[in-house]
C-alpha cells in the first residue's frame, strides 16, 4: 500500500480530519466539534486521538500530518501565533510539537486558507496547471486568502502573505479585529453581511428576512440573506454592495500580481451568481482598461469545503514550499 | 573588452540612454528630449541615432538594447500597447522591431517602472540579495510599481503585474486616467499632490506657496510644496494626507505578498522624512498587528533617477525573466 498522510482542518466550530494518499485519494474522513473553550492542549489531544482512531480503523500509520489553523501560525517552528476565532487565541502554542509527541510522526502547520489554497493548487483548479499564478479568496466568518506565484504557494517570512481580508478598502471604514479600519473583512465577510442584514431587519427594511428568522438577529446569516434576496430589495442591495467591495479586493491583487486564475471559496461564495455576477462586473470596471478580464479565469473553489483538509494532505505529503 | 549593452529609459520629457557592461558599469550616457508630438517613428529613430552615436563614440557595438517605456507594453512581441504620457499614445507600435531594423541588434521592451524595479533588483538594493521578495513603488507624475518574488521580477501575461498605482484605495474617489475611480494615483501621485497644492493656493490657504510660484498654478510641483511645507500648514497636511494614502497602497501589497523589502522611488520620494515618516507610521497602523514593520526594510531607491536606465541594461544583458 502506498504511503498515507493525515490532514486536519481546524475551524471555529468543527475539526475536519482525513487519511489519504499523496494523490488526495481519501480512505477515511470525519469531523469532531472544536470546543475551543477547552483550551489548546485538550483540543490538540482530541484531534490526535481522532486522527489516531481513523488510522487504526484502516490499520495504517500515517507518515506525516498537515494541519490548517484559523489564524497566524509560524510555519517554520510549528508554533501558533494568534488564532482569533478560537477561545483563548492559542498564543505561542507549540502545536506541532505537542501533536508529534502524541502521534510519533511529523506534523506541519499552516494558516487554514493558505492550506485550502494549497489544496486547490495541488488537487483542484491548479492540478496539472504547471507554473500557475493564482489567488484564492475564502469569504466566510472572516476573509482569508492565499497567493500562488508560478506554481508555488507564497508563505512569506511569518506565514502571513495572502492575508487578503486585511487589505484596506475604505480608509476610514469600520474597525477590524486586527486593529485597522476599513479592512475588506469588515465590509464583505459573512459576518459583515449578516450584521448589515440584522440592521436592515431591525430597521424594518427586510420583511422577508424578518419572517424567515422570526425576528431573531442571532439566526441571520449570509446564506439566509441569499435565500430572501429575491423578496427583500434591501437585502439584495446589501449583497451586491458586499460584492462590490470584494471586487475591489480582487482588483487590487490583480494589479499587483496579475494572476491567471482567481478562485473564490468559503460559505459566502455559495451565494452564487447574485454575488459573483456583480464581482465580475465591478472587476471589469476597476481594472478592465488595463487588464482583460476575459483572459482571466474567475472560478468558485473546485474542492469546496474539502479544500482545507485536502490542502492539509498536500502539506503533509509535500511539505511547505521551500 | 567585455560585451556591452545599451539601456534606454523613455520618459514624457526626456529619454535617458547609456552604454554599460552587464555589471552595470556605465561607459557612456546622456539624454535627449522626448518630443513625443513627433510621433513614435520619429522618436524611435532619434533614440536609435543617439544610442548609435554613444556606441560609435566608444567604438563599440552593443550586443542588445533594453528600453523602459511609460505605460503598457507587450513584452513578448515588443509592441507598445498604450503609453498615456506620450502624445499619440503609441498604440500597437512594434517599437522593438523598428529599432532592431535600425540598429541591427536585439531590442527588448518593458514598462518603465518594472524596468526600474529590475535595476534595483540587479544593481541596487537587491544586488546579491538572492531570493529577495521586494516591491518597488515609483511616485512621480503617476504611480508605477514593480513586484519581485523570490528574486524574480513578476511581469504577468501582458506585462502589467505591478501596476500598483491602479489599486483602488477610495471606492468612490476621483476619476483616474484608467477609467476607474479612486486609484492610488489619483490620491497620492505628484500630479494629485500638485493639484491639491494649486487648490489650496487658489483658496488662499497657502501664502508661502503663492509667494514661491508668484501665484502661477502652472509652477506648482510636489517638490516646491515640500519646500514650503514648513511655512504653509495646509500644504504640509496635503503631503501627509498623500503619505497616508501611499501607506495604504503599500499595506495592501504587504498583506498580499509580504515582501522583505519595500523600495520607494520617483520624484515624490525626494520629499524625504516628512512623507516617509508618515508612510511608516501609517503602515504600522494598517498592518502592524499582523506583520512586524520592524522586520521589513522600507528604503528609498538606491539608484534614484538611474534606476530606469540601469534596469534597461539589466533587461538588455539578462533578458526578461523566463
Amino acid at each position: 500500500m502506498s504511503e498515507l498522510f493525515a490532514g486536519v482542518d481546524v475551524g471555529g466550530t468543527s475539526v475536519k480530519c482525513a487519511i489519504a494518499d499523496r494523490n488526495g485519494n481519501v480512505l477515511s474522513e470525519g469531523s469532531i466539534p472544536t470546543n475551543s473553550h477547552d483550551g489548546p492542549h485538550d483540543v490538540l489531544r482530541r484531534i490526535g486521538n481522532y486522527v489516531d482512531s481513523l488510522a487504526r480503523g484502516l490499520n495504517v500509520q500515517p507518515k506525516a500530518l498537515g494541519m490548517g489553523l484559523p489564524g497566524l501560525v509560524d510555519t517554520r517552528s510549528g508554533i501558533t501565533q494568534y488564532l482569533p476565532n478560537l477561545t483563548t487565541h492559542w498564543k505561542n502554542i507549540p502545536a506541532a510539537e505537542i501533536l508529534e509527541k502524541q502521534l510519533g510522526y511529523d506534523v506541519r502547520l499552516l494558516n487554514d486558507v493558505r492550506t485550502a489554497t494549497y489544496g486547490e493548487l495541488v488537487f483542484g483548479h491548479g492540478r496539472g496547471a504547471g507554473a500557475l499564478t493564482m489567488m484564492f479568496m475564502a469569504i466566510g466568518t472572516g476573509i482569508g486568502g492565499g497567493i500562488v506565484i508560478e506554481g508555488k504557494l507564497r508563505i512569506g517570512a511569518i506565514g502571513a502573505a495572502g492575508e487578503l481580508g486585511h487589505q484596506t478598502i475604505d480608509p476610514t471604514g469600520p474597525l477590524c479585529g486586527c486593529g485597522n479600519h476599513g479592512c475588506l473583512e469588515t465590509l464583505a465577510s459573512g459576518t459583515a453581511l449578516a450584521a448589515e442584514g440584522i440592521r436592515l431587519m431591525l430597521m424594518g427594511l427586510a420583511p422577508a428576512l424578518h419572517e424567515r428568522v422570526q425576528g431573531n438577529p442571532g439566526l441571520v446569516t449570509a446564506e439566509i440573506m441569499g435565500e430572501v434576496a429575491g423578496q427583500d430589495a434591501a437585502v439584495k442591495q446589501a449583497i451586491l454592495h458586499a460584492a462590490s467591495y470584494l471586487a475591489i479586493g480582487i482588483a487590487n491583487v490583480v494589479v499587483t500580481i496579475h494572476p491567471e486564475l482567481v478562485v473564490i471559496g468559503g460559505g459566502v461564495a455559495n451565494l452564487g451568481d447574485l454575488l459573483l455576477g456583480r464581482v465580475k462586473e465591478d472587476l471589469q470596471e476597476r481594472v478592465g482598461r488595463l487588464f482583460s478580464i476575459d483572459d482571466m479565469k474567475i472560478e468558485t473553489s473546485q474542492l469546496g469545503s474539502h479544500a482545507g483538509v485536502l490542502g492539509a494532505i498536500a502539506l503533509a505529503s509535500r511539505g511547505l514550499p521551500e
